[in-house]
């Protein structure tokens, strides 16, 4: 599958899913100056923060103060977590370009990460959707554990579209399916993405994935196959599960935009500005991220050869 | 890309590629009980140790004790790494199935890597072949920086083709493209492969990632889309270069084997075994491995649910 100058958008999440789980607490100043970083590098959205309660996430305890301390690019979409009503109030009140609703698509999960059934999601997050139906801020639902579920294992493919059926039917922009536990595998990516098009083809599509048994970029590309052209990235690969001690994150931003350039995509991401900003990340988390290209360079930031080896390259080159 | 079954050679490198750059010595007894455990674990081929001198890979220094001290599974080959007539000899007094040589595509790595030009190379490994020429052991060559050079960029396709040509016109049985550095990347791979298989169709062709730049997996599934069928790994994803720090090493078989399985494709490979044997690694060199599902588990390992979720859950299928 070649590139060929197609356009794949992608949103970025570090300072949302990526800090949200994080034991060290990145100063407000710190955030502002990184997301204002983030607003130079090319991203289609920016997930800035969360509005959910200050108990529930002392992390993003901040909201407010980020999203209003940043600078804003017209270019870029400022995006926030809503969780119900009362986040409703504090996003509108700082005016996000868009609420990210979220509820997972297993029972399970659900009541384990929101203390609600779905029902009650549903309801409360159609609360949120006619709350903000007279504002300007877009919704987009993000779908959790639609590629697997931790606890129940996989979520049939009919669950998950009656979900986004009725989100959609309550007229939301967007949906976004989560792997939430990096469940997902190439070949079901492809199914899931291929049935969720044709049926939802007016929807803006997002993919999220997580790199938790390394398949984030193989699902990414799998993905990219089947019509998606839009996917969550976080910085550095952070955010992951904080049960899972030692796996990885999100896909990692700077990862991915490496290998879809490579490819001939157009990701309109500036890689060199988003590397620059996933460099503060140790500092900011103080902790080794799992970012491969972070580390590794570019593929063709080239080393210098050794005095043995540049001495029989010139002689041969002579010679 | 469905699997359908196909199948796909998993041939395991840790004892070779994994330990040589350790800083940690594996005991010889240790490195004994791992080879065995591995050849119950349904991998084609092992590359157990290089008859290297022991100066140069002091890791390995025990590769005569190791071969002679496994025990042979007739289900599998066992290889290992031949540098020079002096190693030829060593690995037909071990009885190897397979010999593996090795030399780069590029000049400034094949000088900085092997201390020789690549004709003082060819000329050296056309020795070990003519060497073993009247033996059972099967010669394979492994082509290093085929993707990539890290000091050079990239490696013309024309240079890989005229290299595998030569030792192809020697009779070998087998050629492995490696990218040593993990500078491939996708659409790369697709026509590298696509273009060798076209004009060595005779020859068993190796794929050899790794993952530096996180790309090993999606460009395993790139080979395999372009018809490779036979790669090597390293369980644990051992095996980076020791001159670039907190990189990733190879493919790591347990990571590749849990994806292409749940594609659909046949590895042969018994994944709980694998998974067993991976689990020993960082006991052996002292530090975490890069594997993903050694950390996370296979995908439908499920976590138990909470108190709070299961009382939930048992009212409502109650109600």
């Amino acid at each position: 599958m070649k590139g060929d100058g197609k356009q794949i958008y992608i949103q970025e999440v570090v300072t949302r899913d990526g800090f949200q789980n994080e034991c060290e607490f990145v100063d407000t100043a710190k955030k502002i100056r990184l997301v204002d970083q983030l607003s130079d590098c090319g991203f289609a959205k920016i997930e800035v923060s969360s509005f959910t309660s200050p108990k529930a996430i002392p992390a993003l305890r901040d909201a407010e103060e980020v999203m209003q301390g940043i600078k804003r690019n017209p270019a870029v979409e400022y995006t926030a977590l809503v969780p119900n009503v009362r986040g409703a109030e504090r996003a509108l009140a700082c005016a996000v370009d868009e609420a990210n609703l979220v509820m997972s698509t297993s029972e399970s999960h659900n009541l384990s990460n929101l203390r609600m059934t779905r029902e009650q999601s549903f309801s409360g997050l159609k609360q949120v959707i006619e709350e903000l139906a007279s504002t300007d801020i877009a919704i987009n639902v993000s779908l959790s554990t639609v590629f697997g579920c931790p606890m129940e294992g996989d979520v049939e493919l009919d669950t998950v579209m009656s979900w986004a059926e009725r989100f959609a039917e309550l007229g939301v922009r967007g949906i976004t399916l989560c792997d939430t536990t990096g469940m997902a595998y190439p070949t079901q990516v492809g199914d899931v993405i291929r049935a969720f098009k044709q049926r939802f083809s007016d929807l803006q599509m997002t993919v999220h994935l997580h790199n938790t048994r390394g398949m984030a970029l193989s699902n990414a590309l799998a993905a990219i196959d089947a019509g998606a052209d839009r996917f969550d990235g976080a910085l550095g690969g952070l955010g992951g599960c904080p049960y899972a001690p030692g796996a990885t994150g999100n896909v990692c931003t700077e990862d991915l935009v490496h290998m879809l350039e490579l490819m001939g995509f157009h990701t309109g991401v500036d890689l060199d500005r988003a590397l620059s900003a996933a460099s503060l990340l140790p500092g900011l988390v103080l902790r080794e991220v799992p970012s491969q290209v972070l580390k590794a360079g570019k593929r063709l930031d080239l080393h210098p050869v050794s005095e043995f080896v540049r001495e029989r390259l010139d002689s041969a080159s002579v010679s």
